[in-house]
C-alpha cells in the first residue's frame, strides 16, 4: 500500500506534507501531516516527535497554530500529526446529540483505543493505527530513524501517556498539554469508552494513563504542562489524579501547574518549545 | 465610545484579547485582537505592530498562524491586527459570484481603500478605520505609545505599503510578505477598485504602492518578503513593479525574494522574526 502526496510546503528551509493512505488497522483512508526538517536526508535520518491532537482536530492543528516547526528545523527533528479519527463514508459517527454529530465521541474524537463494539469496531482502531501502522509508513517513506518521542493535547494527552506507559520499550520520552488523565472517570472518557469498550470498566484500565501510571514497572521520561484557567480541568482532565499515581510508584513524572494559561493552542505555543527541548534530550539531539 | 471584550487569552506571559466597537467610519461593529506583551503598563507603554492580513481573513488568522507573538512578547511589542472588511447585517457583500459571495470582494476583502461608489461608500472605509480611527482606540485603551510600525499580508501587504507611503510621518517602519504590489494593473485590484472606486482610473492611484513608490519624497524603512512558488507571484502581486518604482526613486526597499516558498501561513511563519527584528530596530527596542 502506498501514501498519495495531498500538499507540499516549504517552511523553515524544511517541508510540511500531507498525506493520504487507505489504512488496514482503520479500514479507511487516513490523512496525516509529517514535517521533515532541512538537514533530513537518506544519509542523515532523523527521529520523530509523534503529536496526537485533541477533539475536533485533524492533522492540522498542530502544524499551523503549535509554533513548533522552527525549533524542530533547528534541532532536526521530525514531526508527524496522525488525524484524531477514522473518517469518511462508511465510517460511523455518534449522532446523538439531536441528531447532530457530537464533538466529543465519534469522527474527530477515537480517543487512541481500539474499539470492540459495534459499529466502532471495524474503524476506530486508532490505538493500533498510531504505534504500529503509521510509524511503519513513516518509517519506509520518509528519513526517519526508529527513534520516536510521543506528545498531544487533550485527548491526544491522554493517547501520548497511555501510549508510552504501555509501550516503555518505544517511546523515549512523553509530554501532554492538558491530558485527560484519568478518563474512566470523566465524562468524556466514560462516554467514548463505554461506545467504544462496552459496559466491563476491566476494560477500560488499559487506556487510563492514571491507572497504568500506578502500576508502572518501566520508566518513560515524562512532562506535563496544565494551565490553571482551563475550562476542563476539574471535570475532564484531572491531573491530581496522575500525580497521585506517581507519588505511589515514584514515577518521574515532571509536571508543570502554569498560572493564568487555558486550553488552547495559546498555551500551547507558549510552551512548546520547552517540550521539544525536552524531547531533544531524550531523543539524544544536540 | 467604548469597546466590549470578546476573549482575553494569556500567551508569552502576556494576553491576547479579541474587542468589539461601533466604528464610525465603518458604520458597523469591527472586532480586532490585540497581543499585549508582559512588560507593557500604564508605567511602560510599548509601541504597536498593526498587521493587515489578506482575502477572506480576519483578526484571528496571524495571532493563531504567524508564529510571531513569542518575540513580540521579548521584544516588548504590542500587535494589533483588524479585521480585513467591514461586516455585519446590513454591510454590502458581493454576490456576483453564481449568487455565492465572492471571496475577493466584499466581506473579508475590504483593501483598505475608502469606497466612493454605492453601496459600498457607506461601509467600505478601512483606510480611515485603520489609519485613524483604530490607532486612536488602542492608544485610549491600551498601554502602548504613539509609535506605529506597519506590517501585512497579500491584500493587506498592499495596505501596509500604501498606508505608509501616503503617512511617512506616521509609520517607523513598514513590511510585507507578497504584497499585491501594483493593483491597478491586477485583476483583484482591478475588481476591487472599480468597484469601490469608480471607473475613473485616477482615483486608483493614491491605493496603488508601486505608483506611490514611484513619486515618493519621504521615506519609510520598507522590507518585503515574496515566495518564488508563490500561485499568485505573476498575475497578481508584481513585485517586479515596486522594484522597477524603487530603482526609479532611489527608494530604499529591502526586497527578499525567497526560494521555494509560497502564499501561506508556513511562509509567512518562517520569515516573521525577520520582520519583527526589522520592526524592533525602527521601533528603538532594544
Amino acid at each position: 500500500m502506498g501514501i498519495t502526496q495531498i500538499s507540499k510546503t516549504k517552511t523553515f528551509d524544511g517541508f510540511h506534507y500531507q498525506y493520504s493512505h487507505q489504512a488496514s488497522t482503520t479500514n479507511c483512508e487516513m490523512r496525516f501531516a509529517i514535517f521533515i526538517p532541512p538537514q533530513a536526508s537518506e544519509n542523515n535520518k532523523v527521529p520523530v516527535l509523534y503529536w496526537l491532537s485533541g477533539l475536533t482536530c485533524t492533522d492540522e492543528n498542530f502544524m499551523q497554530k503549535a509554533g513548533g516547526l522552527k525549533m524542530a528545523a533547528e534541532l532536526g527533528m521530525a514531526i508527524v500529526t496522525p488525524d484524531t479519527s477514522p473518517r469518511g463514508e462508511g465510517v460511523p459517527d455518534d449522532d446523538s446529540c439531536d441528531g447532530k454529530p457530537a464533538y466529543d465521541f465519534g469522527l474527530g474524537a477515537g480517543f487512541y483505543v481500539n474499539a470492540t463494539q459495534e459499529p466502532w469496531q471495524k474503524n476506530y482502531q486508532m490505538y493500533d493505527y498510531v504505534l504500529t501502522e503509521l510509524p511503519k509508513l513513516i518509517e519506509q517513506y520518509f528519513p526517519v530513524t526508529s527513534k520516536r518521542a510521543i506528545s498531544g493535547h487533550s485527548m491526544g494527552g491522554h493517547g501520548a501517556l497511555v501510549l508510552a506507559l504501555r509501550n516503555p520499550e518505544i517511546f523515549t520520552s512523553v509530554s501532554a498539554f492538558s491530558p485527560i488523565c484519568n478518563p474512566v472517570n470523566a465524562p468524556w472518557g466514560k462516554k467514548a469508552f463505554t461506545n467504544y469498550l462496552g459496559a466491563n470498566t476491566q476494560e477500560w484500565q488499559q487506556y487510563d494513563a492514571s491507572i497504568l501510571m500506578a502500576k508502572a514497572t518501566k520508566i518513560v521520561p515524562t512532562l506535563v504542562h496544565q494551565g490553571i484557567y482551563d475550562n476542563f480541568l476539574t471535570e475532564q482532565l484531572m491531573p491530581e489524579t496522575l500525580l497521585h499515581s506517581a507519588k505511589q510508584t515514584n514515577y518521574p513524572l515532571q509536571f508543570e501547574q502554569v498560572e493564568g494559561y487555558d486550553h488552547s493552542y495559546y498555551f500551547i505555543a507558549s510552551f512548546i518549545e520547552q517540550h521539544l527541548s525536552f524531547h531533544k534530550q531524550h531523543l539524544s539531539l544536540t
